[in-house]
């Protein structure tokens, strides 16, 4: 049976995952594809820390020229993580004609262009399904199962730590504080969850979901990016009595000739499949020309689920080897009905707003002046309490409206006497 | 640039939808694989019919051979549906050398063992994405980018009539009969509509989703099939009083050494995202031992939808052939954990029962007694009315209990004098 070898750049979390299933799987795999695969070199700055892996101690090795130089290595397994020195394995790798594989989405966000770029110029691939939702095959669908579509959306939600705080706030009725504690007692969240909490990670994996869908990698200087630190659980409260959750969804999509490309959290309706995606999990909701609306849905994070992707890109590598082929990526046709992205400015949504202001007569219509000031026309208002010359939540749900009207007539709103605190404002999504 | 053509056999509505994909896809196709993928030929019985496509009349043909024979001819198309003689033609179209890609789960369930094992003999491949859920990439998830899990359980909602007329019944608390007339009316089922009803074209399915989880395609015969024409409205409203939606589920899934293969209305939790899928949308739900539990939600039916599943399957089949390479099926290893597969009578479910007895003292206790000897012991009863001396529905859910002890128990129940209806009882899954 042919034999093709691997090496592995980055011995961590997930590259003992990879180890496991190779070690574990290699019979099951080899049968599926008739061909062995070996991991010949494992790559760590740390070769002497514990891990939960049998591993052959001559396999190992602190220098990157022993994977990168050595010639019997077809496949190099990026799991280090982070810009640099990633960049320069991977780009190192290339050279010396080899394919890649990798779950760096910061990575590929940032320097996907260049990378994608130099593998096709010497004829190799870079595949990164573990890189947006771990295990989900949503690269591999959006890329092949669904190679003939043209799509106009592809969101979800695609951060596990925030989804997970968003749920317990939701459910146990929590502060967003306390909810990222016990985040972090389940090893759900870092000790600084600030890039998952901010957004951060949701946007570098937006910006792969964008490339696959419409064929640009978009900067993320050009993402408009909204964390989940500003939703209060009171917020959620009002959001579920008007028949929303809140969620911290990744969205890019076009409108009209334009490009949307967004995180942020949103209203979405309970009816929406993914208002019921709870948890650590992930989901990805396409909507594409030929085969409709679709969703694929499963954990965002985890050692084996990540491993289980990379495992895949790596099986899907040996079989383009074994035919002395080169598969173009397939997702780099650019949707050329896309003249630009859309300025934020411009976004249209409509709205939840919450505004903290002195219960007394008049006010509702100082605010309301000023909404229709902006053209900002009103679906519903609710006040959540009655409290005669005390501060109560005014809630209310808005028609569409363009982002920078919103924004003009909630700072006239704030400047307003009987406003007591920063309104809030957030986005609600239509299905 | 290297031309690959294609014979298609069967010009109905996914044929159809594969014509247009290919005429209007073609140079963006090109662009991804490099390949322009030609139809040479289209044989069908009637090449006169109007048709919403624009046809090559030198490219039409009633006689299969002018497909069959053609040497430059790759690969074949057929989606005629049925067993004969679209069985012949695939074979025919094996050995003369050309891989073949269909969406006929008919006959893949009932001669796929056959088929598969002559494509393997000849070096060719069968490709199926478009035989369960339509344009969801769920074959190519689950041969493919789930290459390496051990699955323990495949379920899910794979067919869309019977789907839509579950979810019009719990909507508009309806009769069974007029859902599947609204159901005619809007084109999503046929005059006929006994195969969706009666959950023949699930169980057709199932035998797919049974074999790329489990390496065994399933005989017909042996999978336990009951459809949804015993439900009524009143039981998916108490099921609903319950915290629980009815639908018709698809289920595989390992119970120690054996395999469970069935087909049958199920109480799921609302909680479960398959609870939520509603109306002519398919859901597959499957457990897996390192990507987790994941779920693949999308349009089950439709022209293009379809039509999208064949031409992904065709372009991997391009790519095959570009490069010289037989790529196994990567689907056919058994689970050789698997002893057999488990006898009807040996399931244990929950149930949802409901009685149909007269409102007097000791009749509950008389019904609970005949439970309690085949040792089914019961979660809640509910009486959903009172009326003294009349005949009113009693509603019980049990803990698990053998299918087979369910059975007697309720013949014995049915046959007190104050039993006045035929017992319903529905299986609860679990979650």
């Amino acid at each position: 049976m042919r034999r093709i070898n691997i090496g592995l750049i980055g011995l961590g979390n997930i590259g003992c995952g990879v180890v496991k299933i190779l070690q574990q799987r290699r019979s099951l795999i080899a049968q599926k594809i008739g061909i062995e695969i070996l991991i010949k070199r494992i790559c760590d700055k740390d070769i002497l820390a514990k891990r939960d892996v049998r591993l052959d101690k001559d396999c190992l090795s602190r220098n990157v020229n022993d994977v990168l130089d050595d010639p019997q290595i077809d496949i190099v397994v990026e799991l280090i993580g982070g810009i640099d020195p990633a960049r320069d394995f991977i780009l190192g790798a290339l050279k010396k004609g080899k394919h890649v594989v990798t779950a760096n989405k910061a990575l590929l966000a940032e320097h996907g262009n260049e990378l994608f770029a130099v593998a096709a110029e010497r004829g190799k691939n870079i595949y990164f399904e573990a890189s947006v939702g771990a295990g989900i095959p949503i690269i591999k669908s959006i890329k092949e199962g669904l190679v003939a579509n043209k799509f106009s959306s592809v969101f979800g939600i695609v951060n596990g730590t925030s989804n997970y705080v968003l749920t317990q706030m939701s459910k146990e009725n929590c502060s967003l504080s306390s909810a990222i504690k016990s985040a972090q007692n389940k090893g759900f969240a870092e000790k600084n969850p600030t890039l998952d909490i901010e957004g951060v990670d949701s946007a570098h994996k937006l910006a792969l979901l964008t490339y696959l869908a419409f064929g640009k990698i978009v900067a993320l200087k050009d993402i408009f990016i909204e964390g989940i630190s500003q939703i209060s659980s009171a917020d959620i409260a009002y959001a579920k009595d008007l028949g929303y959750e809140i969620k911290l969804l990744a969205i890019a999509k076009k409108e009209a000739d334009e490009l949307e490309v967004r995180v942020h959290p949103t209203l979405l309706p309970r009816e929406h499949l993914l208002s019921s995606v709870d948890g650590v999990f992930n989901a990805i909701y396409a909507t594409s020309d030929l085969a409709g609306e679709l969703m694929f849905y499963g954990p965002g994070a985890g050692q084996l689920s990540a491993a289980s992707g990379v495992v895949s890109d790596i099986v899907d590598l040996t079989q383009d080897i074994k035919a002395g082929l080169f598969r173009p990526t397939l997702n780099s046709i650019e949707d050329s009905s896309i003249k630009g992205l859309r300025k934020i400015d411009e976004f249209e949504n409509r709205y939840y707003i919450r505004i903290m202001a002195v219960d007394k007569p008049g006010v509702l219509a100082k605010i309301s002046g000023i909404l229709s000031k902006f053209g900002i026309s009103i679906a519903s208002v609710t006040q959540k309490e009655r409290l005669q010359s005390r501060v109560v939540p005014v809630v209310m749900v808005t028609h569409e409206v363009k982002e920078k009207n919103m924004r003009l007539a909630l700072k006239m709103i704030d400047k307003l006497q009987e406003i007591k605190d920063k309104s809030v404002a957030i986005r609600i999504e239509g299905v």
